[in-house]
């Protein structure tokens, strides 16, 4: 089969790849669906995150089970499946208490920019829907991977509440979803920090009240004028640099959440500071597992509608055209679909 | 009258002040039942925190109502009362959310290492008791005022919970306040980290189930052994070094909670590293203001018996030596009575 290989900077190649086989009896082979970019795939695909050798790329994925190992007993070929960037038990203590994504056994799963895709661990990893869905779901479940999942932790890890006031920073998918996650937690002031129109019309369709170009000292400035001079309730950082760590924590009212959840590139939090500003800080991979069941009752209810990040649809061959769109901020994320769909 | 003043490292002076006066219609002056030396006053003893000029030391209080200005409602000259460290007007939107420490109009408290203390925001500061205390309950009261509400916070802001497990990182008259709120929060296992037999006695009369001695990775891999090889689900940061946040956030299970209580001096937190550990953070200067009425009551009806952290009393005039001893670690903590007393 072909798939997507990263070999070095901005040096993406869709290329024959083996295809995946049942290696470890827990194992299953899905059939992707949809694929796509994610935003910290553009970490190595920008040489910030060093890559020690040719990597099969795309942690997103749904798709229909093709088969499964001889210990597989929750999923059975021909579901339609969608699984986490982490492969959980979802036994152990840490899984049961909500954080698949620190699983005792976790398992990165890599390659899902590929027709097909090996899942480990899939009776902890996999959560199959009721029926097939029909395809115009699709976007928004495969969106459950990871994005949605992560602006759903961040928003949850900020403690939103019916009636928060809440300072999203980041205007990436993770940001905007974030946005809709903090809507349909009940805020009831939604702030997006933006200065791309195309992100604030989706800001605002998703929810946000309000939109703040500024950054830095006068971007806080803005967000205390906002919320009577002290700061927001909660505020869920969606980027992962000094930058935005330090705008996140100065726009947190004493006593309110930080949910974060861009990995952190060159980050350090001063104690001092971090002590006096008071704030409740909570973020890290999203156990997406968690959320899973939640956010595909939302997706199949209709009641949420993450999907609408993808900006841009290729097929998969032209994976390289999605990394080259979102590097260069034309698309807010690509989605991806294995050659002979559509 | 004569106070405590500190001139420089270990040049602490007990000598002429002048004597406090209302200054603001809001300010009352209380007559000091009982006063103490703080962990926190080690610093600037030590010169790790300088000071600009001669300061009058001393920010924990207790004591009987002298004289209030114009505008104070709530106490009256001869109630018994008790503040924190930290005067606040008990109003504004930051002190209605329960963080009085981060009070938009806070003062610091400080020089009540003295028979007289002029106490800033009375009405939104002090909280007095039903009638006037027994002497033997003064020592509880007053550690209400900072280091008893500060452990308290401790275990607040670190979860604890009925059934939960429980480390306390510091041995201080905090830590071991800590481990006092943990049991009173109805924590299952209280692991305390120390190595002084002295201390290590308080902890267990206090609540500790296990007693761990060991520092660093040592340290870590103890605790890991006492909590299912995940850490624990709540520890208390009550140091505030690098080390010690170190110790903390390793020993903490993913998705567990750190109160850090702890002032830090050089501490930096790699965000990566935070982001990894899964943890929630939260800690800061303890709002105590927000604790007091609760914690009289415990301590008024014998639930909590805080004083007992006290294992030095000496009269006010010998200030210098209860300074000493607690640098020297031969006391945990100095109880100071004004001349005159007993």
């Amino acid at each position: 089969m072909f798939g997507a290989v990263l070999y070095g900077p901005r040096d993406l190649r869709f290329e024959e790849r083996d295809t995946p086989k049942i290696v470890q009896p827990t194992d299953a082979i899905i059939r992707i669906s949809a694929a796509c970019v994610c935003g910290s795939d553009l970490w190595p695909y920008r040489g910030i995150q060093p890559i020690a050798s040719p990597t099969p790329m795309g942690h997103e994925y749904c798709g229909i089970v093709e088969e499964v190992g001889n210990a597989v007993t929750s999923v059975k070929p021909g579901q339609f499946v969608i699984g986490s960037f982490f492969a959980s038990d979802n036994t152990c203590s840490t899984c049961q208490m909500g954080y698949q994504s620190s699983c005792q056994h976790r398992e990165l799963v890599g390659g899902a920019q590929a027709p097909l895709l090996r899942v480990p661990l899939a009776d902890g990893t996999l959560v199959s829907t009721p029926d097939i869905p029909s395809e115009d779901l699709i976007p928004s479940l495969l969106a459950l991977s990871d994005v949605m999942g992560t602006g759903w932790f961040a928003a949850d890890a900020a403690n939103v509440k019916p009636g928060s006031t809440v300072v999203v920073v980041g205007d990436g998918a993770v940001g905007l979803l974030g946005v809709l996650s903090a809507k349909q937690m009940g805020a009831k002031r939604i702030v997006a920090m933006s200065r791309h129109a195309s992100r604030q019309r989706l800001a605002r369709e998703f929810g946000a009240t309000d939109i703040v170009i500024e950054r830095g000292d006068e971007g806080i400035a803005r967000i205390k004028e906002l919320t009577n001079g002290i700061g927001a309730d909660s505020v869920l950082e969606c980027v992962g640099t000094q930058e935005s760590m330090m705008q996140t924590i100065k726009s947190t009212r004493p006593g309110g959440s930080i949910g974060y959840v861009g990995v952190p590139y060159g980050v350090s939090l001063d104690g001092k500071q971090l002590f006096f500003s008071h704030v409740h800080l909570h973020g890290g991979p999203a156990p997406v597992r968690r959320y899973l069941p939640e956010l595909i009752k939302l997706v199949l209810n209709g009641k949420i509608n993450p999907g609408k990040v993808f900006d841009l649809t290729l097929p998969l061959d032209q994976v390289a055209e999605g990394y080259r769109a979102m590097d260069e901020r034309r698309a807010i994320k690509t989605l991806l679909l294995p050659n002979g769909m559509r």
